[in-house]
């Protein structure tokens, strides 16, 4: 029942397998669930209590050890061999006094995983600083070091099924962006636009439906589009008041996200100006992410359209993207920034996210976009600008 | 724009502050969203970068200390003052070469939250084991101790206000199951279903809607209620197989959670006899909910009626619910199993959540109480049986 052929899974264990020998590890071990997904196509609501997959530089397999109670469904889901889906007992859960880590470690030391060079996503979301120092106990023998997110780094260059299930959430986000657009109306609950959009993203086409998103629907509002993170409530939009909506369509965990700016009334004209600066500068932005350029030269020729226009921006303008689970879509590897010297390739997948926040508003359009074999390409079909409405 | 009084927050903080005196800490560091949430009002999410709230054993206000670009939604959400809401450079945002906990280390320092004895939410989401080696280094002279989920436990027992929210979100998972339940249909696809009760438990009542829930609706089917966490995708809903709703409402981060089991056709005979005795002994361990009573007595009392019917269960039936961020709507605190004898006081929320997972097919059907002055209050109003639909 994976998602992927068998094939796909194994090309992905030699991939991290190689760079884990020019790293010289003996060892891999990863808590983050896009990683565990990657490599054995396990996929669960269950990384709120520790979990992990493992793999040894020889094994043909890597193993993978959740709660007991979550065994059974990656006995269904993964392509992994019987005596590499692990469960542990559920009495370490949640407790004081002991660490499921605890038990996961002596088992990796059974199994020949605890010993040697052990590179761990130290950074991984849901490991915790407990967890490691339960793991790091329980393998004594090991000589354990930071992975810094090499298999999130062996994920991005992603595969034409992959890319495949890309374009299928770009549609997602193109419908459950319209669907925002249309429900975001002054007197209108911002809860009652998130269920639009719910609806929208998970209810998808005929031919597929959404996955939950990684983030959940962001729409700040008002003087809320100062800053990205808030989240809705249960006032209603207002006449004179802009809302940012970012959002993102997900299949088999694959995202595609997209960001809009909807102004309800007639925008104020330093507002509008800004608008059309960004959709300029995010175009440039896109021209420039051919392969080979560096992540730092695509920001430097947004930066040179901007920059004419005052408008001064510390934060990256992109990240990126694909496989994911909560709280995060970015895969942490390569920053549209400057210092940021990775080099653009065939099949990565991009979010060109140059939001701008300022005193009293803020606007965000974006763009996900496929770097092809000679120039980027944007996964969305989706007007660029203010929206004005009202 | 907090949502609690100012006085609210401030005993909050005095209560914690009095059980760090008790452990010993002149200093308490937690990174989990729930509990920042509790001390500070600050409410994004803006988790997925470090973040983390600092309390000095004598100081009036915590310090919230978050990404630069959160700073000025922490300044529209807190009551607290602007020198205790924090941002940090940007460009320590997912760089392999430095790490945001270098420079809040550094703060917390120059502060005076960065000596003596510091005690540490060490097994929280989000403070990852990276984290906590660049936090450790930027602060040499504290002495770091894991402060094992102190704040969890100062939450335990809700204030009036916060059973109020419950109350609310006990509502929207009403509706939400209602809705759930209303579209589980043969043909009817997974996802379709997931729109329905996204809508609903968003949509809420015209008094106030909802939020995202820490976990999202689970709803495995057929084969998959062996098991507890594998999410919806879009294949349909069979005649001849039972689905699990596990859900919540979220109102102000407050969770009320519910589950219940629908068969589509006449189920199985063993499987309607199992509910009828899962009905039963969750009424028989609510019932045994009262103050003063420990969890594992509760657990004792829900097992006396299970095994004689041999039903055998080895993982936990409730846990503490309230405030709460993905990946989990749990707090943490106290268990329904055995070895946990923690007493049930007045003010605390449990869920009960009894799931029985068999080889072939698995029951849940929980409730959400609300401890009382003399017995356990059920917060849902929702009929308690095995759903036999079509």
């Amino acid at each position: 029942m994976a998602i992927f052929t068998k094939q796909e899974y194994l090309d992905r264990v030699q991939r991290v397998q190689k760079r884990m020998e020019m790293e010289g590890f003996d060892v891999l071990i990863t808590c983050n669930p896009a990683n565990m997904n990657y490599l054995t196509g396990y996929d669960g609501w269950s990384f709120y209590t520790p979990q992990l997959v493992a793999l040894g530089i020889d094994e043909d397999e890597p193993m993978c050890i959740v709660r007991g109670i979550d065994r059974p469904g990656g006995l269904v889901i993964t392509y992994l061999h019987e005596e590499n889906m692990i469960g542990y007992p559920d009495h370490y859960v949640q407790s004081d006094d002991k660490h499921p880590m605890d038990w996961i470690g002596s088992v990796l030391v059974e199994r020949g995983l605890g010993d040697g060079r052990v590179g761990i996503d130290m950074d991984a979301y849901y490991y915790s600083a407990r967890a490691h120092e339960s793991l790091r106990s329980a393998m004594p023998n090991a000589t354990i070091t930071d992975s810094k997110n090499l298999v999130n780094w062996a994920r991005i260059i992603k595969s034409p099924a992959e890319i495949g299930y890309m374009r299928d959430a770009a549609k997602l986000v193109e419908i459950a962006m319209q669907a925002g657009i249309d429900a975001i109306e002054p007197g209108t609950r911002q809860c009652d636009a998130v269920a639009e959009i719910y609806n929208a993203q998970t209810r998808g086409t005929k031919d597929f439906g959404g996955e939950y998103t990684a983030i959940v629907p962001m729409l700040p509002t008002g003087v809320g589009t100062t800053t990205p993170h808030l989240t809705w409530n249960s006032e209603p939009f207002k006449q004179g008041e802009g809302t940012i909506l970012e959002l993102a369509g997900c299949r088999m965990r694959y995202h595609c996200p997209m960001s809009r700016t909807v102004y309800l009334g007639k925008p104020p004209e330093r507002m509008a100006d800004v608008a059309k600066v960004c959709v300029e500068a995010l175009n440039v932005a896109v021209e420039a992410a051919s392969p080979g350029t560096t992540c730092e030269a695509v920001h430097a020729a947004w930066n040179s359209v901007v920059s004419r226009h005052g408008i001064v921006k510390e934060s990256r303008m992109g990240y990126s993207i694909g496989l994911n689970y909560p709280p995060d879509w970015g895969e942490h590897t390569l920053s549209i920034r400057p210092g940021d010297t990775t080099e653009l390739q065939p099949g990565m997948t991009v979010h060109v996210m140059p939001g701008i926040w300022l005193d009293d508003w803020g606007i965000e359009i974006s763009e996900a976009v496929l770097i092809g074999d000679k120039a980027a390409e944007r996964l969305c079909d989706f007007p660029q600008e203010l929206v004005v409405k009202g």
